[in-house]
This record gives C-alpha cells, sequence and structure tokens, in this order.
C-alpha cells in the first residue's frame, strides 16, 4: 500500500493508454455536453474544432480513468481531492486518439485540519497520441497517512 | 441568438434541476473514477465522505449539462472553453440530492488570437437542494461575436 510518507516531491511518471472512440465521445456528450461540435462531424465542421471532439470533462474523465487504474495498480490509498488550482484545454482530442497521462509530483503536506491524511499537489498532463499535452491540470490529492494506519494503543 | 455583445460584465442568474441518482453515480464511477467510495456505501463509510458519493468529475458532468441546457434555451454562440482557472470540489454530492447552478459573469473581452470570438471569464457554483455550496469554479467561455456573423460584403 503507498501513503503519503510514500509520495516524493519532483518524480514524474507517464502512463496509461486510453484509446478514444466515437461512439463514447457521442455518448458522453449526449449525456453531459451536447453542443453540436461534441456530437456531429458536420457542425464541427463550422467552427475551430474542425471535426467531432470530445467534451473538455469527457477528457477529464478519461484522464481520470488512467490515474485511478495507476492508484489501483499501485494500492494507493487516496481518498479524494478538494480540487485542481487550473485546468487548460489546450487541443481537442478527437476520436481515434490515443491517450496517455503523466504525473509530476510538485509537493506535498500533512494535513492540518484532517488527521491522517496528507495533501500533494500534482502537475497532470494528458498527451495524444502525437506526444501533444491536450490537456494540463495542477491537481491536489488527499491520501491517508501511514501512521495513520498503526493499530490503535 | 445570444452573442459575446449581449454577455453583461456582473450579471447573475441561477437555474437547473439535476437529481442524482445512486446508478447513475456508480455507472459514472465505473468507467471513470473507480474508487471505492465513488462505488459503495459500504467503502465509503470507511472514510470522510461518510457515504457514496459522486465522482468530482461527475459533478462537473452534471453541472456541464445544467449549463449546455441553459445555453441552449437561450440560443447562446458558445464555441467551447479554453479551461478553469480553479476548482473546487466543497462538499460530497450524494445520490438524492438535486443539484442547480448559478453563474456571474466577472468579465469579458475579444479574442486578440481568434477573429470573430469573445471570452468571457463566470464564476460557476453549484448548490444541492440544502443551498450548500457543492462545487464552485471560474470558467472561461468561448463566443461568437455579433460583428463575425453579419453578412461579408
Amino acid at each position: 500500500m503507498i501513503y503519503f510518507e510514500d509520495i516524493v516531491v519532483g518524480s514524474r511518471r507517464r502512463f496509461g493508454r486510453y484509446p478514444v472512440t466515437r461512439e463514447e465521445v457521442i455518448d458522453f456528450a449526449s449525456k453531459y455536453d451536447p453542443q453540436p461540435f461534441h456530437l456531429s462531424d458536420e457542425a464541427a465542421a463550422q467552427t475551430h474544432f474542425g471535426r467531432l471532439s470530445a467534451s473538455g470533462w469527457h477528457s477529464c474523465a478519461m484522464m481520470m480513468a488512467m490515474l485511478v487504474a495507476d492508484m489501483k495498480e499501485h494500492q494507493q490509498a487516496g481518498l479524494g481531492s478538494p480540487g485542481q488550482e487550473q485546468l487548460r484545454w489546450i487541443k481537442p482530442v478527437y476520436p481515434g486518439d490515443t491517450l496517455s497521462v503523466q504525473v509530476e509530483v510538485i509537493d506535498k503536506r500533512v494535513s492540518q485540519s484532517r488527521p491522517g491524511m496528507g495533501l500533494y499537489r500534482s502537475r497532470i498532463t494528458v498527451f495524444n497520441q502525437h506526444d501533444e499535452p491536450v490537456l494540463e491540470t495542477i491537481g491536489t490529492g488527499l491520501i491517508r497517512t501511514r501512521a495513520a494506519e498503526a493499530p490503535q494503543r
């Protein structure tokens, strides 16, 4: 299990592989972001998107899927997040793209208000198959401390 | 049609009604954020969430659904967004909650790099049925200018 104490400031890793399908782009947009350029190539051709592109919130969701798969693989004791400091949708994400993600830990500290928890900030970048960054955000993660997991006496 | 010229800085509106269902919370989390506290009450009870709560990205998606429904109702000539300046998940969102959204326009400007487009920044707050803010973000929206829509001569 990976705890707060194991998070290394300055560490940087790239991982994940998320193929973006047309069906999923349209399904997500139909439910949550039914703007024309997220639903059809024809409508998108009349905008700066050029062709059908994923909702920015769908890109965030796909990023999260890669992050959580990695957390599970490494058994990280995550406890959610209070938020993101910034979030930039740099380039459109298109059906046929394959996404990957890079996480760089910026800093960490023990929580003052929540005993047994620590916070760490990461710069998270999502890339497409051309190694172009499509999304960048600075996120804060909550994680259990190992100390908190020690048996109570 | 509402264009850049019609966006009023300082305006504030509250609208939308999004009932959060257990089925949708689990469905979204299963696809994009399968952390235990987004999948079961039992796992969530062992964390500060207390009980099954929606993925923060799901909350963003539900917010967007309300924003886009409103844009369509008012025929707003939206062109997507370059990003969010900050994003705070203030309180958990639970199945059974009913969400609404408030949008306050902070400022606006014509785009330097993209002719025919303007940008406006809004403080967007999502509330639950107890009028508690659960999510707050400052987003930038892109929108067509009316001038750009005038027939070319």
